[in-house]
Protein backbone atom coordinates (compact mmCIF):
# COMPACT_ATOMS: atom_id res chain seq x y z
CA UNK A 1 0.00 0.00 0.00
CA UNK A 2 1.22 3.32 -1.05
CA UNK A 3 3.30 5.42 1.71
CA UNK A 4 1.15 8.87 2.72
CA UNK A 5 3.73 10.29 4.85
CA UNK A 6 5.31 12.30 2.35
CA UNK A 7 2.01 14.42 2.16
CA UNK A 8 1.99 18.35 2.30
CA UNK A 9 0.24 18.15 5.07
CA UNK A 10 3.87 17.31 6.91
CA UNK A 11 6.97 18.28 7.03
CA UNK A 12 10.37 20.31 7.61
CA UNK A 13 9.70 22.97 9.62
CA UNK A 14 9.08 26.35 8.33
CA UNK A 15 8.52 28.04 11.83
CA UNK A 16 5.40 29.41 11.13
CA UNK A 17 3.91 28.80 14.60
CA UNK A 18 7.46 29.01 16.02
CA UNK A 19 7.06 29.01 19.42
CA UNK A 20 11.00 29.35 20.69
CA UNK A 21 11.68 26.79 23.50
CA UNK A 22 9.16 24.09 22.61
CA UNK A 23 9.98 21.38 20.54
CA UNK A 24 6.78 20.75 18.24
CA UNK A 25 8.29 22.84 15.19
CA UNK A 26 8.67 20.24 13.26
CA UNK A 27 4.53 19.38 12.28
CA UNK A 28 4.02 22.23 9.69
CA UNK A 29 0.47 23.83 9.01
CA UNK A 30 -0.20 23.23 5.25
CA UNK A 31 -3.43 22.53 3.82
CA UNK A 32 -5.03 19.12 4.68
CA UNK A 33 -4.68 17.48 1.40
CA UNK A 34 -7.27 15.91 -0.98
CA UNK A 35 -5.29 12.36 -1.44
CA UNK A 36 -8.34 10.27 -3.73
CA UNK A 37 -6.44 6.45 -3.44
CA UNK A 38 -8.51 3.22 -4.72
CA UNK A 39 -7.69 1.31 -1.39
CA UNK A 40 -10.23 -0.79 0.02
CA UNK A 41 -9.32 0.37 3.91
CA UNK A 42 -12.27 -1.80 5.42
CA UNK A 43 -11.13 -5.10 4.82
CA UNK A 44 -7.93 -3.87 7.41
CA UNK A 45 -10.01 -3.36 10.16
CA UNK A 46 -9.55 -7.11 11.79
CA UNK A 47 -5.62 -5.83 11.70
CA UNK A 48 -6.38 -2.75 13.22
CA UNK A 49 -8.21 -3.61 15.70
CA UNK A 50 -6.28 -6.30 16.81
CA UNK A 51 -2.73 -4.13 16.98
CA UNK A 52 -5.25 -1.38 19.21
CA UNK A 53 -6.39 -3.87 21.49
CA UNK A 54 -3.11 -6.16 21.89
CA UNK A 55 -2.65 -7.76 25.45
CA UNK A 56 0.83 -7.63 25.12
CA UNK A 57 1.63 -4.17 27.02
CA UNK A 58 2.12 -2.92 30.95
CA UNK A 59 0.22 0.33 30.14
CA UNK A 60 -2.40 1.64 32.45
CA UNK A 61 -5.52 1.07 31.37
CA UNK A 62 -7.95 4.02 32.16
CA UNK A 63 -11.39 2.26 30.42
CA UNK A 64 -11.86 0.07 33.52
CA UNK A 65 -14.01 0.78 36.43
CA UNK A 66 -13.24 2.30 39.50
CA UNK A 67 -14.91 3.27 42.70
CA UNK A 68 -16.16 6.44 41.31
CA UNK A 69 -18.63 4.72 39.18
CA UNK A 70 -21.72 4.94 39.70
CA UNK A 71 -24.32 1.41 39.62
CA UNK A 72 -25.75 3.11 36.29
CA UNK A 73 -21.99 2.95 34.76
CA UNK A 74 -21.05 0.05 36.12
CA UNK A 75 -24.43 -1.55 34.77
CA UNK A 76 -23.81 -0.49 31.27
CA UNK A 77 -20.09 -1.62 31.62
CA UNK A 78 -20.91 -5.09 32.52
CA UNK A 79 -23.86 -5.16 30.11
CA UNK A 80 -21.84 -4.42 27.18
CA UNK A 81 -18.20 -6.53 28.17
CA UNK A 82 -20.18 -9.42 28.51
CA UNK A 83 -21.00 -8.33 24.72
CA UNK A 84 -17.45 -8.93 24.02
CA UNK A 85 -17.35 -12.44 25.11
CA UNK A 86 -18.57 -14.10 21.56
CA UNK A 87 -16.28 -11.54 19.95
CA UNK A 88 -18.67 -9.59 18.30
CA UNK A 89 -17.97 -6.45 20.63
CA UNK A 90 -14.61 -5.74 21.89
CA UNK A 91 -13.47 -3.10 24.95
CA UNK A 92 -11.34 -0.55 23.73
CA UNK A 93 -8.05 0.27 25.81
CA UNK A 94 -7.38 3.57 26.48
CA UNK A 95 -3.63 4.44 27.56
CA UNK A 96 -2.41 7.86 28.56
CA UNK A 97 -1.43 8.99 24.98
CA UNK A 98 -2.27 8.27 21.52
CA UNK A 99 1.74 7.04 21.30
CA UNK A 100 0.79 4.47 22.89
CA UNK A 101 -2.32 3.39 21.03
CA UNK A 102 -0.09 3.84 17.44
CA UNK A 103 3.49 2.13 19.29
CA UNK A 104 5.52 0.91 16.08
CA UNK A 105 3.43 3.56 13.86
CA UNK A 106 5.04 5.94 12.01
CA UNK A 107 3.78 9.42 12.81
CA UNK A 108 4.10 12.29 9.80
CA UNK A 109 6.12 14.99 11.25
CA UNK A 110 7.94 13.89 13.92
CA UNK A 111 11.30 13.97 13.80
CA UNK A 112 13.92 11.56 15.49
CA UNK A 113 14.91 14.46 17.77
CA UNK A 114 11.56 14.15 19.61
CA UNK A 115 11.83 13.41 22.76
CA UNK A 116 9.25 11.53 24.98
CA UNK A 117 10.52 13.40 28.06
CA UNK A 118 7.53 16.06 28.42
CA UNK A 119 4.79 13.87 29.61
CA UNK A 120 1.65 14.19 26.94
CA UNK A 121 -1.69 12.92 27.94
CA UNK A 122 -4.58 12.37 25.35
CA UNK A 123 -6.86 15.33 26.15
CA UNK A 124 -9.43 13.17 27.46
CA UNK A 125 -7.94 11.23 29.96
CA UNK A 126 -5.66 14.52 31.44
CA UNK A 127 -7.29 14.79 34.78
CA UNK A 128 -5.72 11.53 36.18
CA UNK A 129 -8.35 11.50 39.86
CA UNK A 130 -10.52 8.99 39.69
CA UNK A 131 -14.06 10.78 38.98
CA UNK A 132 -13.02 14.04 39.09
CA UNK A 133 -13.07 14.58 34.96
CA UNK A 134 -13.39 11.94 32.45
CA UNK A 135 -14.80 8.72 33.31
CA UNK A 136 -15.48 6.58 30.36
CA UNK A 137 -14.93 3.40 28.77
CA UNK A 138 -15.65 2.69 24.74
CA UNK A 139 -16.69 -0.54 22.97
CA UNK A 140 -17.01 -1.25 19.53
CA UNK A 141 -18.35 -3.61 17.25
CA UNK A 142 -16.20 -4.13 14.14
CA UNK A 143 -18.29 -5.64 11.49
CA UNK A 144 -21.00 -3.36 12.09
CA UNK A 145 -18.12 0.08 12.11
CA UNK A 146 -20.05 1.52 15.69
CA UNK A 147 -18.95 2.08 18.73
CA UNK A 148 -20.81 2.86 22.27
CA UNK A 149 -19.33 4.97 24.98
CA UNK A 150 -20.20 5.68 28.62
CA UNK A 151 -19.69 8.66 29.81
CA UNK A 152 -19.79 10.03 33.50
CA UNK A 153 -18.83 13.38 33.88
CA UNK A 154 -16.96 14.54 37.08
CA UNK A 155 -16.72 18.12 39.02
CA UNK A 156 -13.90 19.04 36.82
CA UNK A 157 -15.56 18.92 33.73
CA UNK A 158 -17.97 21.86 34.55
CA UNK A 159 -19.51 24.57 32.32
CA UNK A 160 -23.02 26.53 33.78
CA UNK A 161 -23.11 25.73 37.78
CA UNK A 162 -23.10 21.83 38.34
CA UNK A 163 -23.93 21.18 34.67
CA UNK A 164 -21.56 19.62 32.18
CA UNK A 165 -19.50 21.77 29.89
CA UNK A 166 -21.11 21.52 26.34
CA UNK A 167 -17.30 21.58 25.15
CA UNK A 168 -16.74 18.31 27.73
CA UNK A 169 -18.90 16.56 26.04
CA UNK A 170 -17.96 17.78 22.31
CA UNK A 171 -14.37 16.74 23.07
CA UNK A 172 -15.54 12.88 24.10
CA UNK A 173 -17.74 12.85 21.45
CA UNK A 174 -15.03 13.47 19.33
CA UNK A 175 -12.92 11.31 21.15
CA UNK A 176 -14.95 8.67 20.18
CA UNK A 177 -15.72 9.36 16.87
CA UNK A 178 -11.89 9.14 16.10
CA UNK A 179 -11.18 5.47 18.32
CA UNK A 180 -14.18 4.26 15.89
CA UNK A 181 -13.09 6.27 12.55
CA UNK A 182 -9.74 4.76 13.15
CA UNK A 183 -10.50 1.29 13.89
CA UNK A 184 -13.22 1.60 11.04
CA UNK A 185 -10.89 2.69 8.28
CA UNK A 186 -7.65 4.72 9.46
CA UNK A 187 -9.85 8.01 9.87
CA UNK A 188 -7.06 9.81 11.65
CA UNK A 189 -7.77 13.89 11.72
CA UNK A 190 -10.89 15.72 12.35
CA UNK A 191 -12.24 17.50 9.36
CA UNK A 192 -15.56 18.79 10.49
CA UNK A 193 -17.71 18.45 13.90
CA UNK A 194 -21.27 19.76 14.18
CA UNK A 195 -23.19 19.39 17.79
CA UNK A 196 -27.20 20.11 18.54
CA UNK A 197 -27.96 20.50 22.42
CA UNK A 198 -30.89 19.43 23.27
CA UNK A 199 -30.57 18.75 27.18
CA UNK A 200 -28.27 20.08 29.93
CA UNK A 201 -26.00 16.82 31.48
CA UNK A 202 -25.90 17.23 35.55
CA UNK A 203 -22.38 16.59 36.53
CA UNK A 204 -22.13 13.24 37.83
CA UNK A 205 -24.91 11.75 35.57
CA UNK A 206 -24.68 8.65 33.10
CA UNK A 207 -24.84 9.62 29.51
CA UNK A 208 -24.39 6.85 26.42
CA UNK A 209 -22.94 7.94 23.32
CA UNK A 210 -24.06 5.60 20.34
CA UNK A 211 -21.41 6.62 17.78
CA UNK A 212 -22.05 4.77 14.04
CA UNK A 213 -19.89 5.40 10.74
CA UNK A 214 -22.83 6.27 8.22
CA UNK A 215 -20.13 5.89 4.92
CA UNK A 216 -16.83 5.91 3.96
CA UNK A 217 -16.42 8.21 0.75
CA UNK A 218 -13.33 10.23 -0.87
CA UNK A 219 -11.19 9.32 1.39
CA UNK A 220 -13.52 10.81 4.51
CA UNK A 221 -15.35 8.95 7.09
CA UNK A 222 -19.09 10.42 7.99
CA UNK A 223 -20.06 9.43 11.49
CA UNK A 224 -22.89 9.95 14.09
CA UNK A 225 -23.61 10.40 17.47
CA UNK A 226 -26.32 10.17 19.75
CA UNK A 227 -25.75 11.05 23.76
CA UNK A 228 -28.53 9.47 25.64
CA UNK A 229 -29.92 8.67 29.11
CA UNK A 230 -29.16 4.85 29.74
CA UNK A 231 -32.82 4.82 29.60
CA UNK A 232 -32.83 6.57 26.31
CA UNK A 233 -35.87 8.35 27.50
CA UNK A 234 -33.52 11.90 27.72
CA UNK A 235 -31.94 12.65 24.46
CA UNK A 236 -29.31 15.38 25.64
CA UNK A 237 -27.16 16.08 21.99
CA UNK A 238 -26.43 15.32 18.39
CA UNK A 239 -23.92 15.04 16.41
CA UNK A 240 -21.94 14.35 13.42
CA UNK A 241 -18.38 14.17 12.49
CA UNK A 242 -16.18 13.96 9.12
CA UNK A 243 -12.59 12.48 9.53
CA UNK A 244 -10.01 12.20 7.13
CA UNK A 245 -8.53 8.79 6.31
CA UNK A 246 -4.94 7.98 5.94
CA UNK A 247 -2.82 4.77 6.47
CA UNK A 248 0.21 4.87 9.17
CA UNK A 249 3.21 3.39 7.82
CA UNK A 250 5.40 0.77 10.15
CA UNK A 251 8.17 1.83 11.55
CA UNK B 1 -38.44 41.91 33.62
CA UNK B 2 -40.04 38.58 33.55
CA UNK B 3 -38.43 35.79 36.03
CA UNK B 4 -37.22 32.86 34.06
CA UNK B 5 -36.35 30.61 36.81
CA UNK B 6 -39.66 28.98 36.45
CA UNK B 7 -38.97 27.49 33.14
CA UNK B 8 -39.89 24.36 31.88
CA UNK B 9 -36.37 23.24 31.53
CA UNK B 10 -35.65 23.31 35.23
CA UNK B 11 -37.30 22.27 38.26
CA UNK B 12 -37.43 18.88 41.13
CA UNK B 13 -35.83 16.02 40.45
CA UNK B 14 -37.54 13.38 38.74
CA UNK B 15 -34.32 11.09 38.92
CA UNK B 16 -34.17 10.69 35.08
CA UNK B 17 -30.72 10.37 35.12
CA UNK B 18 -30.73 9.56 39.39
CA UNK B 19 -27.13 8.59 40.36
CA UNK B 20 -27.17 7.49 43.52
CA UNK B 21 -24.48 8.91 45.76
CA UNK B 22 -24.39 12.25 44.15
CA UNK B 23 -26.11 15.67 44.56
CA UNK B 24 -27.20 17.01 41.28
CA UNK B 25 -30.40 14.95 40.81
CA UNK B 26 -32.14 18.66 41.41
CA UNK B 27 -31.24 19.80 37.84
CA UNK B 28 -33.96 18.71 35.42
CA UNK B 29 -33.65 17.41 31.64
CA UNK B 30 -36.77 18.55 29.76
CA UNK B 31 -36.40 20.10 26.83
CA UNK B 32 -34.90 23.25 25.95
CA UNK B 33 -37.87 25.88 26.28
CA UNK B 34 -39.25 28.15 23.18
CA UNK B 35 -38.81 31.22 25.28
CA UNK B 36 -40.61 34.27 23.16
CA UNK B 37 -39.28 37.84 24.89
CA UNK B 38 -39.47 41.18 23.79
CA UNK B 39 -36.90 42.64 26.34
CA UNK B 40 -33.93 44.42 24.75
CA UNK B 41 -31.01 43.28 26.35
CA UNK B 42 -28.09 44.94 24.75
CA UNK B 43 -28.46 47.76 26.93
CA UNK B 44 -27.79 46.01 29.46
CA UNK B 45 -24.47 44.96 28.38
CA UNK B 46 -22.25 47.71 30.45
CA UNK B 47 -24.04 46.54 33.15
CA UNK B 48 -23.32 42.87 33.26
CA UNK B 49 -19.72 43.65 31.86
CA UNK B 50 -19.24 45.81 35.40
CA UNK B 51 -20.37 42.75 37.27
CA UNK B 52 -18.44 40.18 35.44
CA UNK B 53 -15.41 42.23 35.44
CA UNK B 54 -15.55 43.41 39.67
CA UNK B 55 -12.53 43.69 41.07
CA UNK B 56 -13.99 43.52 44.47
CA UNK B 57 -12.88 39.42 44.96
CA UNK B 58 -9.86 37.75 46.01
CA UNK B 59 -10.61 34.76 43.60
CA UNK B 60 -7.73 33.76 41.94
CA UNK B 61 -7.87 35.01 38.22
CA UNK B 62 -6.54 32.54 36.39
CA UNK B 63 -5.99 34.51 32.74
CA UNK B 64 -2.87 36.29 33.78
CA UNK B 65 0.50 35.18 32.64
CA UNK B 66 2.67 32.84 33.86
CA UNK B 67 6.15 31.41 33.24
CA UNK B 68 4.63 28.70 30.65
CA UNK B 69 3.46 31.37 28.33
CA UNK B 70 5.44 31.77 25.07
CA UNK B 71 6.95 35.27 23.82
CA UNK B 72 4.48 35.31 21.35
CA UNK B 73 1.79 34.65 23.73
CA UNK B 74 2.98 37.21 25.68
CA UNK B 75 3.64 40.10 23.18
CA UNK B 76 0.13 39.49 21.98
CA UNK B 77 -1.53 39.91 25.88
CA UNK B 78 0.92 43.33 26.20
CA UNK B 79 -0.44 44.46 22.86
CA UNK B 80 -4.24 43.67 24.28
CA UNK B 81 -4.04 44.84 27.33
CA UNK B 82 -2.48 48.05 26.00
CA UNK B 83 -6.11 48.52 24.29
CA UNK B 84 -7.78 47.95 27.53
CA UNK B 85 -6.52 51.33 28.67
CA UNK B 86 -8.83 53.41 26.73
CA UNK B 87 -11.68 51.54 28.06
CA UNK B 88 -12.75 49.58 24.37
CA UNK B 89 -11.59 46.33 25.36
CA UNK B 90 -11.77 44.45 28.75
CA UNK B 91 -9.82 42.06 29.97
CA UNK B 92 -12.18 38.80 31.45
CA UNK B 93 -11.36 37.49 34.48
CA UNK B 94 -11.33 33.45 34.71
CA UNK B 95 -12.25 31.85 38.32
CA UNK B 96 -11.92 27.71 38.74
CA UNK B 97 -15.63 27.97 38.65
CA UNK B 98 -18.39 29.54 36.99
CA UNK B 99 -20.69 29.83 39.90
CA UNK B 100 -17.77 32.40 40.88
CA UNK B 101 -18.32 34.63 37.98
CA UNK B 102 -21.76 34.17 38.82
CA UNK B 103 -21.57 35.12 42.38
CA UNK B 104 -25.41 36.82 43.64
CA UNK B 105 -27.04 35.70 40.44
CA UNK B 106 -29.55 32.52 41.14
CA UNK B 107 -28.86 29.39 39.13
CA UNK B 108 -32.39 27.15 38.17
CA UNK B 109 -32.89 24.42 39.75
CA UNK B 110 -30.05 24.39 42.66
CA UNK B 111 -31.94 23.88 46.15
CA UNK B 112 -30.93 25.64 48.82
CA UNK B 113 -29.61 22.33 49.70
CA UNK B 114 -26.83 22.06 47.23
CA UNK B 115 -23.35 22.15 48.69
CA UNK B 116 -20.44 23.68 47.99
CA UNK B 117 -17.93 20.78 49.99
CA UNK B 118 -17.16 19.39 46.12
CA UNK B 119 -14.25 20.89 44.55
CA UNK B 120 -15.57 22.14 40.95
CA UNK B 121 -13.66 23.52 37.93
CA UNK B 122 -14.65 24.85 34.89
CA UNK B 123 -13.31 22.33 32.28
CA UNK B 124 -11.28 24.63 30.43
CA UNK B 125 -9.42 25.46 34.03
CA UNK B 126 -9.75 21.59 35.13
CA UNK B 127 -5.49 21.62 34.74
CA UNK B 128 -4.32 23.64 37.13
CA UNK B 129 -0.30 23.35 36.66
CA UNK B 130 1.20 25.94 34.50
CA UNK B 131 1.46 25.08 30.75
CA UNK B 132 0.36 21.49 31.03
CA UNK B 133 -3.42 22.52 29.70
CA UNK B 134 -5.13 25.01 28.84
CA UNK B 135 -3.18 28.45 28.69
CA UNK B 136 -5.94 30.97 27.18
CA UNK B 137 -7.14 34.40 27.82
CA UNK B 138 -10.26 36.23 26.58
CA UNK B 139 -10.62 39.75 25.73
CA UNK B 140 -13.74 41.38 25.10
CA UNK B 141 -15.18 44.36 23.11
CA UNK B 142 -18.55 45.45 24.93
CA UNK B 143 -19.53 47.53 22.15
CA UNK B 144 -18.64 45.54 18.75
CA UNK B 145 -19.34 42.19 20.80
CA UNK B 146 -16.73 40.34 19.80
CA UNK B 147 -13.72 38.50 21.48
CA UNK B 148 -10.15 37.93 21.15
CA UNK B 149 -8.86 34.73 22.87
CA UNK B 150 -5.07 33.75 22.98
CA UNK B 151 -4.86 30.17 23.82
CA UNK B 152 -1.72 28.25 24.13
CA UNK B 153 -2.38 24.03 24.27
CA UNK B 154 -0.10 22.39 26.50
CA UNK B 155 0.67 19.00 26.52
CA UNK B 156 -2.31 17.26 28.39
CA UNK B 157 -4.29 18.56 25.32
CA UNK B 158 -2.87 15.86 22.98
CA UNK B 159 -4.90 14.16 20.46
CA UNK B 160 -2.57 12.68 17.79
CA UNK B 161 0.65 12.83 19.02
CA UNK B 162 2.50 15.97 19.75
CA UNK B 163 -0.76 17.88 18.55
CA UNK B 164 -3.77 19.39 20.03
CA UNK B 165 -6.92 17.68 20.07
CA UNK B 166 -9.54 18.37 18.23
CA UNK B 167 -12.13 18.42 20.68
CA UNK B 168 -9.51 20.55 23.27
CA UNK B 169 -9.96 23.35 20.47
CA UNK B 170 -13.97 23.02 20.30
CA UNK B 171 -14.47 23.18 24.08
CA UNK B 172 -12.53 26.24 24.26
CA UNK B 173 -14.00 27.87 21.21
CA UNK B 174 -17.59 26.70 23.03
CA UNK B 175 -16.01 28.64 26.10
CA UNK B 176 -14.98 31.99 24.45
CA UNK B 177 -18.17 31.73 22.57
CA UNK B 178 -20.25 31.39 25.60
CA UNK B 179 -18.54 33.81 28.04
CA UNK B 180 -18.88 36.54 24.87
CA UNK B 181 -22.62 35.59 24.41
CA UNK B 182 -23.35 36.07 27.94
CA UNK B 183 -21.53 39.42 27.91
CA UNK B 184 -23.13 40.33 24.67
CA UNK B 185 -26.82 39.30 25.96
CA UNK B 186 -27.08 36.84 28.16
CA UNK B 187 -26.22 33.91 26.28
CA UNK B 188 -26.08 31.08 28.68
CA UNK B 189 -26.56 27.57 26.76
CA UNK B 190 -25.11 25.92 23.85
CA UNK B 191 -27.23 25.14 21.32
CA UNK B 192 -25.32 24.24 18.12
CA UNK B 193 -21.36 23.87 17.12
CA UNK B 194 -20.40 23.59 14.13
CA UNK B 195 -16.49 23.03 13.54
CA UNK B 196 -14.17 23.10 10.00
CA UNK B 197 -10.87 21.89 11.09
CA UNK B 198 -8.10 23.23 8.63
CA UNK B 199 -5.07 23.00 9.75
CA UNK B 200 -3.66 20.92 13.01
CA UNK B 201 -2.00 22.73 16.19
CA UNK B 202 1.06 21.51 17.02
CA UNK B 203 0.84 21.37 21.00
CA UNK B 204 2.94 24.50 22.52
CA UNK B 205 1.76 26.70 19.75
CA UNK B 206 -0.31 29.90 19.72
CA UNK B 207 -3.67 30.17 18.82
CA UNK B 208 -5.53 34.07 18.04
CA UNK B 209 -9.35 32.89 18.55
CA UNK B 210 -11.73 35.89 16.76
CA UNK B 211 -15.19 35.75 18.30
CA UNK B 212 -17.89 38.01 16.53
CA UNK B 213 -21.23 37.95 17.68
CA UNK B 214 -23.60 38.05 13.94
CA UNK B 215 -27.20 38.58 15.08
CA UNK B 216 -29.47 38.11 18.30
CA UNK B 217 -32.86 36.98 16.98
CA UNK B 218 -35.25 34.89 18.41
CA UNK B 219 -34.01 35.06 21.82
CA UNK B 220 -30.41 33.02 20.39
CA UNK B 221 -27.32 34.61 19.71
CA UNK B 222 -25.50 33.61 16.78
CA UNK B 223 -21.25 33.93 16.86
CA UNK B 224 -18.80 33.12 14.51
CA UNK B 225 -15.25 32.53 15.50
CA UNK B 226 -11.72 32.42 13.17
CA UNK B 227 -8.88 30.73 14.86
CA UNK B 228 -5.56 31.62 13.26
CA UNK B 229 -1.93 32.07 14.17
CA UNK B 230 -0.74 34.83 15.68
CA UNK B 231 0.39 36.43 12.22
CA UNK B 232 -3.04 35.57 10.35
CA UNK B 233 -1.27 33.51 7.97
CA UNK B 234 -2.46 30.05 9.31
CA UNK B 235 -5.80 29.34 9.47
CA UNK B 236 -6.88 26.32 11.91
CA UNK B 237 -10.18 26.04 11.94
CA UNK B 238 -13.87 28.14 11.75
CA UNK B 239 -16.42 27.37 14.37
CA UNK B 240 -19.82 28.69 14.52
CA UNK B 241 -22.59 28.64 18.01
CA UNK B 242 -25.91 29.31 18.91
CA UNK B 243 -26.76 30.33 22.34
CA UNK B 244 -29.68 30.45 24.30
CA UNK B 245 -30.65 33.98 25.92
CA UNK B 246 -31.74 33.69 29.32
CA UNK B 247 -31.90 36.18 31.95
CA UNK B 248 -30.10 35.16 35.47
CA UNK B 249 -31.75 37.12 38.32
CA UNK B 250 -30.62 38.62 40.95
CA UNK B 251 -30.54 35.93 44.04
Amino acid sequence: MMSLWRMPWFGASRGLLGTPGLRFQTVLHRHIPKLVLGTNFSSSTDKLVSRFCSKNTDLKDYALPNASWSPDMMRLYKELLEKTKDGEWIKMPSFKSNSDHIKGLKIPGQSETTSDKEDYRIFTRCIENEGQGYEYVIFFHPSKKKSVCLFQPGPFLEGPPRITHGGALVALMDETFSKTAYLAGYGLFTLNLNIKFKKVIPIGSVVVLNVEVEKIEDQKIFLSCIAQSPDQQVLFAKGSGVFLQLELEEE
